[in-house]
């Protein structure tokens, strides 16, 4: 259920569709969306220490799903708007990211691909 | 194929695992790099002018499509981290974006539902 | 009245110290709030088109200045925490722009230094 | 030197109306601008843990100091183009910021005003 990134897509896309959104929906304007989106979410977490982060998500579980779906649901869209399948560029993402961040070197560490 | 969030969410996780990143993986961090990769996103239209856009696609579609999966992994990964099922959130905020936006009164404007 | 960066800096300072908040003041934190903050600044123009900018910012002046003020306070801050004093880094990376964007290149086009 | 805000805010004016950028600079791609700047500062922090942020400042000094003054020379731009005085702004945030944490209820510990 709900597993299908077609699936949602098609969904966003009738609704988008049915509110004469198109117009609006250009990728500039997606991309702004989405990087506002992503600024809520995290705003939930700002001066947020370590310890108090699981305590943080059980008090506003709620609000950080929304945040995620909003994110998520601008995003499809933005790849289908692109022509691209999202599913096939994460999977070509993380192909080329297995090849960036060989085990044995980023293994227990966060350096990026270019300090590794 | 890759059309599948749980398979595509079962591969950052044993993309993650196998480097050890669950540590640097918090909620908060999670937060953090999804704005970071959605505002690379939206670098690639700063300035640009509604008549540039599709040259702008058009000449950088491979390095926004890039952006695009950095942020979908992440999120992916995020909501799995939250014990979320990100098509589910989607699903729901969807509904609930149905009533807060009915089409007759959202048809053509740009208006957030607090202003409808 | 209140031109001083120094001054401004002072009163930040002060008013964070009062409050035992250095603790959380590192530059990570700082940088997101930052980050948080400018995206709550660009909330107030989403989806909005060219035609619309006018009356948005005259509708919500306040809380748009409210925004910026609250960007200004943290990033006034972090130069600080930083040990750089703002005014200096803000000249000299208008210098740098001044070579970087030469009038004669950079007249009336939005292309970034690289593309010039 | 380089301390007033007024200034450096005639200083921007002067380079941004040489190069005809006024027809650039409104306020929906200002904001955006501000937006990604604050991104790419941020993103010399993602996934750093508490203990490595010192060299990680140490090491990236310029370019930080660099994004800062990114951030800082768009913000003072966006406030004289709405016709604000940032220092006003930002001094009469500050007041209204020490009623909303007064220092008897804020002191040592980080809960917005709102939790307070």
């Amino acid at each position: 259920m709900n597993d299908s990134i077609d699936d949602l897509t098609k969904r966003i896309r009738a609704f988008v569709a049915a509110r004469d959104w198109e117009v609006y929906h250009n990728p500039k304007d997606m991309a702004v969306a989405i990087a506002a989106e992503a600024g809520e979410l995290m705003q939930h977490f700002v001066w947020q220490q370590p310890e108090q982060l699981s305590q943080r998500v059980a008090d506003h579980r709620d609000e950080i799903a929304s945040e995620i779906a909003d994110v998520g649901i601008l995003l499809f869209e933005m790849a289908d708007l692109l022509g691209l399948h999202l599913g096939d560029v994460m999977a070509s993402k993380l192909t080329y990211n297995e090849q960036r961040y060989p085990v044995e070197k980023s293994k227990g560490n966060n350096r990026k691909y270019d300090e590794l």
